[in-house]
This record gives C-alpha cells, structure tokens and sequence, in this order.
C-alpha cells in the first residue's frame, strides 16, 4: 500500500463521525499516541480519532475501508513491540479506544463482568473486588493499560501460573470487522463447542483482524488466604527444583512463582522508593512465591510453612522470609514489579521476552550468559520473570560507564544471539508481549513458511483491503 | 462438490500409499466406520485408509488435493453429531488416524506428554499416571475416544471445571494442511505470543480445515487428596446455591460438580450393572461433588466436610453421603457416567447437548421441562450434566409404552423446542459434542451472517479445493 496523505474533505468527513473534540491532529495532542512505551518507533499521523460509541468505531472502519484508509487501533499505548502506535512515514489514522470506557454489566452469580474495551485493566479490577470477586490479570501496566490492548496482546502478567493468559480468561468478544460489520460474540459461556474458534483468533492479533470493542470476562472467586513468601537459592536449577516441589504440593494455590536475581534485588533497593532488601543474608538468586487459597487464611500459612520446610530440607532453599502482613505482601510484589524500571537509571537495557520449555530454563540462562558476556563484556544480566511458565525477562543493563547509545545500538545483534539461543531450546521470541513492528521481520525468518502462509491467508480473509493495523505482525505487502 | 465416484486407478494410487492391508473396500471392513455412534447417520464410503505415518497421511492429502477427492479424518467413532463419519450418498474417503497411536515423548518433569493423534485417550491418562501426572481429561467415551478426536471437537467431559476443555489441555499440534503440507507447531511452551493462534483454530475444527496428526498435551502434578461426595437436593436452585458455595469454598480444588436427576437413579440402578442408590432416602435431585486437593488426603477430608456442613447449614443439602474408599468413589462416578447408557433399555432418548450461562440453568431447566412435557405428553426428562460450566445434557426418554420410532422422529421438532429456550438464555447449542452433520443447518440458522461467513472465509483460506470433510461444520456449497 503506498502512502495516500488523507485529503482535507476525508479528514473532514472521519472528523464529522467523532465530532471535532475527539479528532485531534495537532502536533502537541497527537504527540502522546505516537510513542511507543519504551521510546524505540515513533510513528506519524495526520489524525488520532476517538470514537465514543461501537456505532462509531464502525462508521469509522467503513469509511476507511471505503477509502483504503490504514486504522491503527490503540488502547492505554502501553504495548512493548510498537503494535499499537502509527508506522513512521505513514498516514495512519490512530483510533483510540479510550473513551469506550463503560463496564456494561457485572454478574458476580455468573461470574462475569462484561466491560468496553477502553476500560483500563485497574478499574476492571476494582469494579471485581466491589462485588467480592477476583478478574486475576494483574501487570505493571495495570494502571494504564486497557482491556482492549490486553486482549489483542493476549497479555500474560504475574497470574498466568494460576489463571492463564487473557485468551483463558475471556468467554466473548464483541469485534468491529474492517468493513464496519459488527460481531457479537458477547457469549457467556463455559462451553461452547460451535464452529471455528473465531474469539480467539481474534486475542492476540494486535488489532489486525479488527477492533475488539468489547469483552465478556471471567471472575473468580476471592481466595481467603493469601501469602507471600520470599527465598534465597544457590541457582536458577535450584529455583526450578523448588517449582517442581511447590508445584506438586500447592496445585492451582500456587498463583505466583517469580524469580529475580541478586542484581535486580540491588538496582531495586538503589532506585525504587520505599524498596528494601527483606533479608539480612545475601543470594544469588531469588523466588517470591504467592500462595492463595479459597478457604481461609490458616491453609496459606499451612502451605507455605510446608513448603519452606520441604524447601529447606531438601536443601534448594538458602534462606526464606514470610510477609507478616497485607503491607509487607504487596512490598515484596512491589520489588518484583520494580525490576524494570529499577534498569532505567542504570543506564541502555537491552530485553528479551522469551520462553521455553520450564525443564529448559537453567539450560538457557547458562548458554545465553555466557555468550552474551562474551559478546559484551561487563554486559549486568538482569533476567527475571515466571519461571513456573518458562517466560523469563532476559533483560541486558550497559557496562557501567559504558555510552548508552552505543550500547542500544547494538539491541538488534544481542536479540539475534539471544533469540538463537532460545530458539535452540523450541523457545518463543515472545512470550507475552507479542510481534508489532518489532519482532514482525525475525518471526517471518524463523517460522516454517507455511506457518507464515497459513497467517497471511487469515489476514487476507479477514481484511482484504489490508487497512487493518497493517505492517504488524505480518509484512504488509 | 458433485459427487465423483473415484476411479479404480485413483483407488490404487491411494492403496499403494498405504499398502493393501490398510485401504478397506469390503462392506464388512468398512461398516464399523460408516454409522455415528448413536446410529442416526449411516454413511458410505468406497474406501477405508488406515496410514502408518504422518508422511502416509501428507501423502495421501496431496493425492485428494490433486484429485479433488473429499477426505473424511476419523479417530475413534465415538462423536455424537456425525462429524466423523463420511456422508450419505457420496464417495468421501475415510481416513482412519487408528494406526498412527504412538505416545512420541513423555517429560514428567516438563509436564508434557507428546503423542499421536491417534493414541486412545485412555491409554495417555495411563502414561501420564506411570510417571505419577495427571492427565485430567476424561469421558465417557475415554476407552476408544482418541485424541485426535478430542482435539478436533474441543472435548469437555467430567474434568472441564478445574482443568478446561481440551483447548486449554493443548500446547502444541502437528497438522497435515489439505495440500499435504505439515504445519509442525507441536511446541511445549506456556506462553507464546506470536501470532494469530492457528492451535486453536485447528482445535474444534472437526477435521474441515486440516488433518491433527500429533499434539503437545499438559499434564498436572497427581492431587494427593481425593474425595467424592453424594448430596441429595430439593431441586436445581438448590444445586446452583451449592455449586456457588462449593465454588466459593473450594477454588480450584472444586474438579467435580455434576447434577443428576431421581429419574436417572432409578434408570442406572434398573439397568446397569453394579449400579445402587448410595442413600436410603429419595432426593428429586442430585449432585456429586468431586474434590481434589495437591497436598493431602487430609486436606480434601476437611473441604470435602467443611462445603457439607455448610450446605446442611444454608438449608441446600437434604442429605448426604460422603465415599469412604476408592471403590466407593469410583462406584459413584460410574453411576454419574452410566446416565446416559441406562437410557438405552427405557427407549428412545431425544438428546441434547446445551449450554446456558450458569446463573440461567434453574429458569432454562424450568421453562425446558413446561414446555416439552407440553410437547410430549409423558415424556420422560432425565436432564443431567456439568452444572459448574453451565452444561446440560438435557435428555428425553420416550413415554413408557410409545412407539420408538415415532418418538424418534420427533428429534427435529423437539431439539427445535429446547434449543429455542437455549437462544432465549442466550445459550449454546452444542455445549462439548460439535456441529458436524447433526447441528449444521441449526447453526446457520441461527448465527448471524457475518458470523458464518468468517467461518466460510476461514474453511476457503485453508482449503480452498473443500476436500476436508465437506458438509461437517458449515455446508459445502
């Protein structure tokens, strides 16, 4: 598709479907929506749309498949691979979702909340805890990210162990397809064995297929008892050995399992108001484990005793901490949620989210330190994440004192020797984060062409007119 | 698709694919193949192919690619809606995964098990429990059912509530594509976000898009805990508030919540063998309550008699019986699973397979029976089902002294009955069994257009010659 700049009477007439406070183009409004989270795409748009209705998403979509106008879709802009923000050089028109704000309906009986795909991911959660119940998505993003853009990421979080990813925990979608066509999946349902799994084909495609504008999604009920445990191990094969063993004896109550090494426990104290190191001793690595159970809080404490004592004495844990309270809990998450931002002051970070094979992690973290190191040397490996889904954060902080730019540089290089390595274990490039523009040339190049094929053949099928998001994921041409 | 009888040179090209003794044309070899397990359809076929290998399949593909000659996937029979067997009246090719029943790996350690498509499902619960895991999905028909059947409609069963339907059982497929091409994604990883989501495409496709020739499947670590209760309840409200608190009390250790009516008592105490009512007193209706607990047999001791106490409390259990032994619990769950055989010896039994949103079943059950036995004088409504994912079998056994066969062919005109309040409840027709032949012209029916023609869109993208089990699913035209 080749760069059409939007004439004024075609602004003119996408503007007349939002009204002319929800069709921004100058340069100060539009900045916000065209930066991707972490800095590295900058996109271009002669217009950021913001429709207040699905009527008007969908006046919108026939518009531009009318006109072959490219719609970028975009939630809270709080993506990790440029898959929500307009390709540099282009025209893309952004259509935000965000003042599709309204939670529709909440049936705590059923188990539901039915909600606008701009609601923000917190607000979701609140409205599940005013009605006693748990929506379990939970992500450093949380206070900013919306629904929309943690379905079409099919975002995962620190409750995947327990809950899975977004595709588990939604039951319908409502989609307005590139022509303006309207569908209403909006089901309710545990089991629904009707036909092609159109929902979801739709989470997870980064808003290529269509706009998702809302969503049923599933609550739970709130656990009773809730701990948070943190321990200190000799090494990551330790760490998993006490995975395999809370695994076996807390089941679905084990609903977090993190690991994070020595560094991270240092850039966090040094960093991240309020952060301190919860032991006296000092390790090399780290797990904090949370452990939720549905009947009361004496079978948390039970459990988690249990396990640090099984830990203990099979000799894979150093050393161990139980919060003592709500506060200490939630400052233990705080350190483990803080592990990315704690980077930042410490210079360039070069990150990978990948994973593999649970029983390959300590394979992996051995071969990819060592040949990281080798490629750059003083590189400080922070890689954290849910060990107990093989997704680690391998994420790279500069050389002390080495010149940031240089070391970014060189993202592109460290990704290939780090993807190389995982895809030696039959990893993923990217566990949660997804493809957008980043990852989108490196996903044609390792997977089978058929592979690639079969998703070409889904996109043509769904937008023939390839005005949909294009570019991510899938090379437009 | 007109329907071309295939030559005898095309007959021989297929046989030397795989060998004389594996390509069945006589009507006694192939009979077993011809008729859906229920007996409503009875197909025909000119030949029977049993391939050894995935290249045997792939081979065989091309060849139906190339010849346009229809393809009917079949794994163990067991399906209830005439997926998997050929259709009336045309020439399809059956294409029998029987052979291909290697367990390819197992990892303990990784919680995987690698299998091929046409392993028996049973025969993988047993690997995993010779390796001390739990693979959790179970049914009725788990003694001849085969995996890749179980893929292909998305089973459900017994276990849907605490572990999912098969979908979410599954990391990783290998299919044959129409073309013969293999899509190998048999990957092992918990989190992978990279791309649309063919895996679940495939998965409930009912072998119209491709061919499932192995999987990934998870396993679990084996409950240490196990305990079955039997309660007798005043009606379904009754069993939802249970269900509820159960939920509520139990989390995910809650693996088990099945509603059974007197009438289905007295019909598996009557005719199936071993079979006896576990309490001395008569209930109207019936629950059994499964829990599993990771850490101890003591811990589901205290769930299972905590929830008891607290439905005698609340006023929602009549009575109760808690099993004292494995043989105890076992002779439970055999009476919940014989429901539906000891429908047999009573006549003719109209079936249904629906879904409602949980918090719908007491008004869906109500409104169902008013109307039936309005229909139906003397109908005989033997409703069961997992009542945790909002899915009923919702049966008719004939009035006692009806003509069979005329109760029979009232099929149509009642499941037109009860699969109107379904919509009314904005239900599912067809909650774990599929579409197939059975439900295909009521699906059309009743999705709207849009909806079908994304799935039509879908089937072309895939197979756009329509050799994949034509007229399963959507119509072939």
């Amino acid at each position: 598709m080749t760069t059409i700049i939007p004439s004024p009477e075609l602004i003119a007439s996408f503007t007349d479907i939002v009204g002319p406070g929800n069709a921004l183009a100058m340069p100060a409004e539009i900045a916000p929506y065209l930066v991707e989270s972490r800095g590295l795409y900058r996109g271009t748009t002669p217009l950021v749309l913001r429709p207040g209705s699905v009527e008007e998403v969908s006046r919108i979509l026939q518009l531009a498949s009318e006109t072959r106008t490219p719609i970028v879709p975009q939630g809270g802009n709080t993506g990790h691979v440029a898959g929500g923000v307009p390709r540099e050089g282009k025209a893309d028109v952004v259509l935000s979702l965000e003042r599709l704000n309204r939670i529709r309906d909440i049936d705590p009986v059923g188990n539901v909340i039915v909600a606008d795909a701009g609601c923000i991911l917190a607000d979701i959660q609140k409205a599940a805890d005013d009605v006693d119940r748990l929506f379990p998505l939970s992500l450093g993003s949380e206070g900013s990210a919306r629904i929309g853009g943690n379905l079409s990421t099919n975002a995962g979080g620190t409750a995947v162990l327990a809950y899975g990813n977004m595709r588990q925990l939604c039951l319908g979608l409502e989609v307005v397809l590139p022509t303006g066509e309207v569908w209403d999946g909006l089901r309710r349902l545990k089991k629904d064995n009707t036909g092609y799994d159109l929902r979801d084909l739709f989470i997870g495609a980064e808003g290529t297929l269509g706009v998702i504008t809302g969503a049923v999604l599933k609550l739970f009920p709130k656990p009773r008892g809730h701990q948070v445990a943190f321990a200190g191990v000799k090494g990551v094969e330790d760490a998993l050995a006490l995975f395999e063993r809370a695994s076996s004896l807390c089941g679905p109550a084990l609903t977090g399992f993190e690991l994070m090494p020595r560094l991270g426990i240092e850039f966090t104290t040094r960093h991240i108001h309020g952060v301190r190191d919860p032991m006296e001793t000092v390790h090399p690595w780290y797990v904090l484990i949370d452990i939720s159970t549905p009947d009361s809080a004496e079978s948390a404490e039970r459990m988690v005793e249990s396990l640090l004592e099984a830990g203990i004495a099979d000799g894979f844990i150093e050393n161990a901490v139980i919060a003592q309270s709500d506060g200490q809990r939630k400052a233990l998450w705080h350190m483990r949620e803080s592990m990315s931002p704690a980077q930042k002051p410490e210079g360039g970070s070069i990150k990978h989210d990948v994973s593999v094979p649970v029983s390959s992690i300590p394979a992996f973290m051995a071969e990819a330190d060592a040949i990281v190191t080798k490629a750059v040397p003083g590189a400080r490996i922070c890689a954290f994440g849910h060990v107990g889904d093989g997704n680690i954060h391998y994420n790279i902080s500069q050389p002390v004192d080495a010149d940031t730019q240089a070391f970014l540089g060189r993202w592109r290089e460290v990704n290939a020797i780090v993807h190389a390595i995982v895809l030696k274990y039959n990893g993923s490039i990217s566990a949660e984060h997804g493809i957008g523009q980043l990852k989108r040339d490196e996903l044609a190049a390792i997977r089978s062409p058929i592979e690639i094929e079969l998703m070409q053949r889904i996109k043509h099928a769904f937008d023939p007119a390839g005005i949909m998001n294009p570019d991510k994921v899938l090379r437009a041409d």
